[in-house]
């Protein structure tokens, strides 16, 4: 179909970067790793109805579909490099299609983020995007390397894209029209951490993205690294607008076990947060201690936390833990 | 879903060799390329109902939608190193799973291509695999590179798997049992010129992979390098099996505009022939010539091929050809 013909113009890239040789147009893409770097590779599939709402607003599914890998590339503090996308449309919407290309192109930008090629093919909505990145040798940060001692801490606040996703699906309705209008753009737009994640290579040692919720990315933390942790559940950053629609322990296991806020979570020796502090929000949220599993404190006293609500459904296990 | 668990023992490598700092179980892959080398990167996505049959043995499937992104890497003479598995299955079911990662693994061994990452989603069937390959610096084979006076080649036959579709679409049946196993097999398992693609990067100017039929190939590779061509229908390298089916000019366009053949086309100088049809099963079906377009010759005359019955369908019309 012709009309093919009118989508490799919202897709094909102006400006070619020095690393890459060939970009979009061959059988493959041929670039350039600079010596004295390791490549980074995320791959993340969206698909309609499992990863979003099938009345999306296209330009912020081009925002979003990006952004959650390179919310990846962050959390292993990564510099972006380029992306590929593999997308499969039901049919040729040009409107849609520009749309989308212009959510996903102006996040691209943002981030000096390159596309280097792709596919296009034809079936039930769905977007696969992979992303590189570079770190200086023996730089990437790990889920492995929490040391007992370490303070854990989290960027941003955590549950409005939760509460975001419930006003998305009409579930919930909040009585300020503003903490609204924020929780759905916490949803819909999620901003990656990229220049916390570089910043973090110098100093952190173990780091993830809380995509599926703090609760299950903690956990994976912890097992990776052989260690335990303790969250004191009252230091959890939580936004006005979502302290105006839960408190107390609802309020905790919600921020806890929803998911979709791409914050980080990290651990570090105490002594580096007064440099990042300046420069970023985080919050210290509890401490690696020894141990096998993570306990929770709230009011000085050990709580339960069900965070079986979250984000550990089907459609986010992914292969061996990617 | 606990079920999820399982999927890990089909797609865990065993060996992770030393290109692979961090392979799957972080947020992404770190990798390494060697000095004096460039990536070679290349995406395909595979969708139920649109590149393969819904009852496909689902061996073979694991099979053939890695062999059609190593058919890429072979078209740009690059080695083999890594790649990233993008499934989204619609429900978990263990056999397949089991079956499908049997045949996907069977080639990466063969071919010594590690899986480093992936995703694993719930949505209708459908399979993005990213091949990473490297080639020495400035040696990748690109399609522009197609020089006046070189001659055009393709490797093994062409047109087997275009039956092997019909075979195993059930409008056609080949009266010899062993010739329609062999067309059945040429469909459901293509073998990627990988080799091939090798040894042609010291000595071929222009190279492609025939994925589309071979009319939309060529075509992609005169456009892009800016020359003509004339291709001599009757030398067009025809299986036994083929040749059973059809003959004459109805045999010819069949073998043109018929897709999946997973061939090589490529063009080079004649005096690069004979070392190469030492090793390799290799056909000179043209030369390049001053010009903008193809023209087919049969018979000594010149004739009018109609390559409208190809491949040159929504499905496999990539984002700026790639």
């Amino acid at each position: 179909m012709r009309e093919f013909d009118l989508i490799e113009s919202f897709f094909t890239p102006k400006q070619v970067s020095e690393s890459v040789k060939v970009g979009v147009g061959d059988d493959a893409a041929v670039l350039r790793v600079s010596s004295g770097y390791e490549l980074v590779v995320s791959v993340d599939t969206s698909v309609e109805g499992i990863h979003f709402l099938p009345d999306i607003n296209p330009y912020d599914l081009g925002h979003r579909v990006l952004a959650v890998n390179l919310s990846d590339l962050a959390a292993m503090g990564a510099e972006p490099l380029w992306f590929t996308l593999a997308l499969t449309i039901p049919k040729v919407n040009v409107l849609w299609l520009k749309a989308f290309s212009q959510g996903l192109n102006a996040l691209a930008h943002q981030f000096s983020i390159e596309l280097v090629g792709g596919d296009t093919t034809q079936g039930p909505l769905s977007i696969t995007i992979q992303v590189f990145g570079r770190v200086p040798v023996g730089a990437a940060l790990l889920r492995s390397q929490a040391q007992v001692g370490d303070v854990i801490c989290v960027s941003g606040s955590l549950g409005d894209a939760y509460l975001g996703l419930k006003c998305a699906q009409g579930q919930m309705t909040l009585a300020n029209a503003a903490d609204q209008a924020y929780v759905l753009d916490r949803y819909y737009k999620p901003f990656p951490q990229v220049a916390l994640g570089r910043a973090l290579s110098k100093v952190a040692h173990a780091v993830i993205d809380v995509s599926d919720g703090l609760c299950a990315d903690l956990n994976h933390v912890v097992k990776a690294s052989g260690v335990g942790a303790v969250v004191a559940c009252d230091q959890l950053p939580l936004s006005a607008a979502f302290c105006g629609v839960a408190s107390g322990l609802e309020a905790v296991e919600m921020a806890l076990s929803g998911g979709d806020d791409y914050e980080l979570c990290f651990t570090l020796p105490a002594c580096a947060l007064k440099t990042l502090a300046r420069e970023f929000k985080i919050t210290v949220i509890g401490e690696v201690v020894e141990g096998v599993d993570v306990s929770y404190h709230y009011d000085d006293a050990r709580v339960n936390i069900d965070c079986s609500q979250g984000y550990i459904h089907f459609s986010d296990v992914d292969i061996g833990g990617i």
